[in-house]
């Protein structure tokens, strides 16, 4: 497993303390030739937190998380802080922190996350659900992202670990022609092959364009809050996710993510909140937002 | 200002520690008889955070929040123990805890919240938004919850705080005729017309019946994790909210709501992951649910 790019990304060194571990961000996770993409700091956090409640609690998979991005992180050597909170038959909840050297020498919080871990083998296979999953056209009629013109391919290093095929329908915002509706959906997988898990649905719900980017706001567009649902999990092959925003206001917006497995079933459920840093651009007519 | 039941109570003493608060949760929030409302659980936290994030930094509004619930709260006397995480010009990030003395006499946490505060008076005014309120009918055309004969009035002790106008089409839930559709749309204000504030709105978003409830599952949902994005203060008057739930699955359900101001501004969104106790019953044929 230790071969996918994903894991050896995350992978984390034991410390004298057992609440406190040692990673080592490459470098291929950054986005705009600087700080690493926050669907992987919170990554190596959960890391940390399942290397507690699986082993103490047999809870191996994050059920629920929220993580408050507090600074940029940077590629390199990180500590990754945790506590157990509570742990209870079905599921344990803990917090953990990404610790890293900043500029002035100090130790800097990157990110706190608390996410409440469970095992997601064993709960009941029922099923309501009105929800459906997104219309994709088949992989051969979507675009590579690779394949995209606009795209600041080189910007944006992550990418080379992800295969996304986007439904030509909605790639104007990472084309760089924003068609103002706030829309991506794309068939979505590693490109070494790994396998969809649990732990790593919450690097899929951060893995796409910013959603502004479809809204006319170019650049980066920093996560201020990220919380995922992880309603089941994954079966193996392709995912197709859903990225939407509706609200765009006082300088933030929400980014909506949904993510459903080959088998149809909805995976991972998640919403964050993003600062805008340069203002919209226009819009073009007809997009049906209220500017 | 303390003449209103909210803030009444979630009035805080100060004790020698700037990081410690103590409270007094009134028998008056309990829901099913026993456990303080989680809305107001989150609340008395929060306001830990204000004191310790408007005085020191200027910034009043809870912006983004993500409170966990470990166990029910009971009513009584409570310590909000608060933590500054990281602060800045426009915003400042901390996390509070509800400790109470559990009954095998030893401190207990209850819920721990990290939360992003602003001030949400400074922000730009520019709305880009293809969110639309939700449809209501006027308010005389609504049933007040009061009014439902099938709600369990004596069984939820908070409701009294509160005037719910709901839209009759999507009574069912709280009348004990689930519809299955997972749908329920309010007005609301408090009942003794405290008029809406960002500090107010975690609370209203989880004032509402469960939507599970919609879902032929009947009894206590608890809460695992709440996330609630402000993006607006609200405007005085009656608000509209919109609950939804889409997933109901491995036993787990999802709780979205909106709240609108009476300038039609979307002023919150926020999304819970709650636990399904007891299984649902059989819906209705017809609903639209694939189970």
């Amino acid at each position: 497993m230790i071969d996918y790019s994903f894991d050896q990304a995350i992978e984390l060194a034991y410390t004298e303390s057992p609440d406190v571990f040692i990673a080592d961000l490459p470098t291929s996770w950054r986005v705009h030739r600087g700080p690493i993409n926050g669907g992987l700091t919170v990554s190596v956090a959960l890391k940390g937190l399942f290397e507690r409640l699986e082993k103490q609690f047999g809870h191996p998979d994050p059920l629920v998380v929220s993580a408050f991005y507090l600074a940029a992180a940077d590629p390199g050597p990180t500590e990754v802080r945790t506590e157990v909170i509570r742990s209870g038959r079905s599921m344990s909840t803990g917090q953990a922190s990404v610790w890293q050297i900043g500029r002035d020498g100090a130790p800097t919080e990157r990110l706190r996350t608390i996410a409440t871990f469970a095992d997601l083998g064993s709960t009941p296979p029922t099923v309501h659900t009105v929800a459906r999953p997104p219309y994709l056209p088949p992989p051969e009629k979507c675009i590579h992202i690779d394949d995209l013109p606009g795209y600041p391919r080189d910007e944006v290093e992550v990418i080379q670990h992800y295969d996304m095929l986007i439904d030509p329908d909605t790639a104007g915002g990472p084309d760089g022609r924003p068609s103002g509706l706030g829309q991506l959906r794309a068939w979505f997988r590693m490109r070494d092959l790994r396998e969809p898990s649990a732990l790593l649905l919450p690097l899929v719900v951060d893995a796409f364009p910013p959603i502004a980017w479809d809204l006319g706001v170019s650049g980066w567009v920093p996560t201020l809050e990220l919380t995922v649902h992880v309603r089941a999990r994954p079966a193996p092959g392709w995912l197709k996710v859903e990225i939407t925003s509706a609200n765009l206001a006082g300088g933030f917006l929400e980014e909506d993510a949904e993510v459903w497995d080959s088998s149809d079933r909805l995976v991972a459920q998640a919403r964050q909140l993003a600062k805008v840093i340069t203002a919209p651009n226009a819009l073009p007519v007809g997009h049906g937002w209220v500017v």
